[in-house]
């Protein structure tokens, strides 16, 4: 084989930074992969817009084109989407034509269908990128932890969002404000709405829940809740009591199944995903044999983004020089291993929970309150009823112990019925077991 | 490829392990791995002593059985040191067997003959437990930071001395009391030398600067100090100024040469590598493209460094099974294009620093000190002088701005000849090229 050559559907952010990438560490790839990566054609939509990076020598086309070129050995798609990326990866794979992609809502809605193609054809479809941006993460839990029951994850896993939180946190701003700001500065697109409300956390989510446990690819059974009700008032009294709040995407194994949820969580102020920051990622994997490992690092952006982009490429390209394909089961378990397992309900969740009320300061309201929790099982664990009044209401705070979900949401529902309670009641689900030392 | 016969030589703390993992997670593998790995034999040493581990349907031998048993296709080596393990792995090798080996000491010393060996025989020789234990940074260098031109690294590699500066910076307590502790615990060997003496570290670092750099594997270009010195004084001052004191093993390309040195360092207490504890072991990296990326978790033990074993057998494995070897090349770079760098003396060092000075509590101490300090260009970033006397002494502690560590000696060694100061000046490197947002 004299060389690898590439196509490349897609010149936004990522594909800019795979070009560079390729450019720039040409040498270095050629000090450990003997054979050059040939970045042969490049398909973009407005071609009219500037682009902010060399294309000499690189043939502009369009998808087609790329799809139906025999010489090209390795598609990358970048445009992101449902349509046409799609019906791109299902062509080029049944043009055996290996595929990276970073496209996290494609594989999170259709990468069952995308797989089994693959499977069938017998390429390879690469996604390093999709979850985690520069992480190595995908690999590391494919291949470095793969003799590992996975017993628990807790991830970090959008930048726009944690951006947000982030300063909110630090500089008590409002949601409103920090999303603004984070849209100027370009952490934040202009429709965020995937972002703030979860969705693209729960699609990565999905991509590693399928890894981790051999289970189908199936974005409907995560639990989605995003930061936009977030007040800064509960970001300050979650510090008051010793946690910081966080999009979490979690899962864990249970008797009754497993639980796959993306929410804002309460988190130990001193753990170190508390203390990840801006638009950086991590992910918490704990295995049965080798315990509690976190990734970390930017999990979007041009060059992140397009490193991760580019050791797949290099992978590919190893396992064509030599000849091969699926070396490692695409999604880590064999085709004819993964089966469905049950996932837990929402409503069945056990945890700690936080709550806000906003109550007539009243003599006898927490009596009520606490009456009702204690009706359906919540045992209080603190309560916190600070002075400041807030539009003639004062904040009721509490942890919980640990309680039902179902049962927490009947005893609120309950709640808000008060008279004296003056809104709909805050609550916030805590993680306690992140415990990594 | 009805199965893959393996070989243990050496079930200590880690060999135990992997044999648990094999037997625990059988099932699992057999979900990603279509081929079953069948541990053949096992040899080790103090066949009387009780084992903790079911080894029946095990044949229990000796190392020259394993490797010369020509139904082994992957020959562990768990025993440690430096002979008999580099004879049996060499042999092994020209017997055509692929190696797994946690064996940094051997690697660091050793591991151009043998991975030489290795290449001319084209076998694979894995090690990703050698390093981080159970966390997959080798491979996550190796592959998934591919694309990246490695601009720095730092690393806690050690968990021992890591517990011991943990134990000492939460409790207060001395070295030899906290050594003392984590050798009851069990997180000491008897013999800690290589742990808190830096040695360990630096074998870990020597493998690690040949992947990122392509340099040849050499212990010797390590500049080494470790952690025996370390007063809780100084952890206190540390603390007052905003740092904590980590073993940090640090490498950072410049212009004159690669860094590569391992010593106590101060870094930024809101760091996540400051909040690395206990026996956890972390390694930043920054690559040109990616940006920061950090991998953590546990270091060493039973179960993690067994499953890094594990990873490296399953990859093995399906190269075996697709009739391939060296897919990557064993050290990141092509052999042919590996080549030495020059190293960066430690007297070119140029950092911060952190200076203690016992003197006596008289007038014109300070302006003595500064004075030679200024005259070997050395310019003072902050000085605390407390008024708790020690011995008739009071300890001067300064934060310098960017200086350099031949003139830091050399104002040090003439500092400490005033009559005055009483003791020998403690000095200690900060970090502050960390910044992670």
């Amino acid at each position: 084989m004299d060389a690898i050559n590439i196509g490349l559907i897609g010149l936004g952010t990522v594909g800019t930074g795979v070009v560079k990438i390729l450019r720039k560490n040409r040498d270095l790839l050629l000090k450990k992969l003997n054979v050059p990566l040939i970045l042969k054609k490049v398909a973009y939509k407005n071609l009219s817009r500037p682009r902010t990076v060399d294309l000499s020598g690189i043939e502009i086309t369009n998808a087609e084109e790329i799809i139906n070129d025999p010489e090209i050995n390795i598609v990358i798609e970048l445009i992101g989407g449902y349509e046409p990326a799609k019906t791109y990866i299902l062509t080029a794979i049944k043009k055996r034509k290996h595929v990276v992609t970073a496209n996290k809502a494609l594989l999170a809605l259709y990468g069952e269908e995308i797989f089994k193609t693959a499977m069938e054809y017998g390429v390879d479809v690469a996604f390093e990128a999709s979850v985690g941006g520069g992480i190595p993460l995908i690999n590391g839990i494919k291949e470095g932890l793969v003799g590992n029951n996975i017993l628990c994850m807790f991830g970090i896993l959008n930048g726009t969002a944690n951006y947000i939180l982030t300063k909110m946190t630090k500089e008590g701003v409002a949601f409103k404000e920090a999303l603004k700001e984070a849209q100027e500065k370009g952490f934040a697109e202009a429709d965020p709405t995937f972002d703030i409300e979860g969705i693209d956390t729960a699609h990565k989510l999905t991509i590693l829940l399928s890894l981790v446990y051999g289970i189908p690819i199936n974005f409907e059974q995560i639990y989605i809740e995003g930061i936009g009700n977030i007040d800064p008032l509960d970001i300050q009294f979650a510090q008051e009591f010793g946690y910081r709040i966080k999009l979490l995407a979690v899962s864990r194994q249970t008797a009754k199944g497993i639980e796959s949820r993306v929410h804002p969580t309460m988190i130990p102020i001193e753990h170190l995903l508390a203390n990840v920051n801006g638009a950086y990622n991590a992910l918490l994997v704990r295995g049965d044999a080798v315990g509690n490992i976190l990734f970390y690092g930017l999990g979007a952006g041009m060059m992140p983004a397009g490193s991760a982009v580019v050791s797949d490429v290099v992978s590919l390209s190893r396992n064509l020089i030599k000849g091969i394909t699926q070396r490692v089961p695409l999604l880590s378990y064999l085709p004819e291993k993964r089966e469905k397992k049950p996932i837990l309900s929402i409503d069945e969740l056990i945890c700690k929970y936080y709550f806000r009320f906003s109550a007539v300061d009243k003599p006898g309201v927490l009596s009520k309150i606490s009456g009702i929790l204690g009706n359906y099982d919540i045992s209080i664990e603190s309560v916190m009823q600070k002075g400041r009044k807030i539009n003639g209401q004062v904040p009721i705070v509490m942890l919980t112990h640990e309680a039902k979900e179902a049962n927490v949401k009947a005893a609120l529902n309950e709640i808000e019925k008060i008279e004296v309670v003056k809104a709909k009641p805050v609550f916030i689900r805590i993680e306690n077991d992140l415990r990594i030392e």
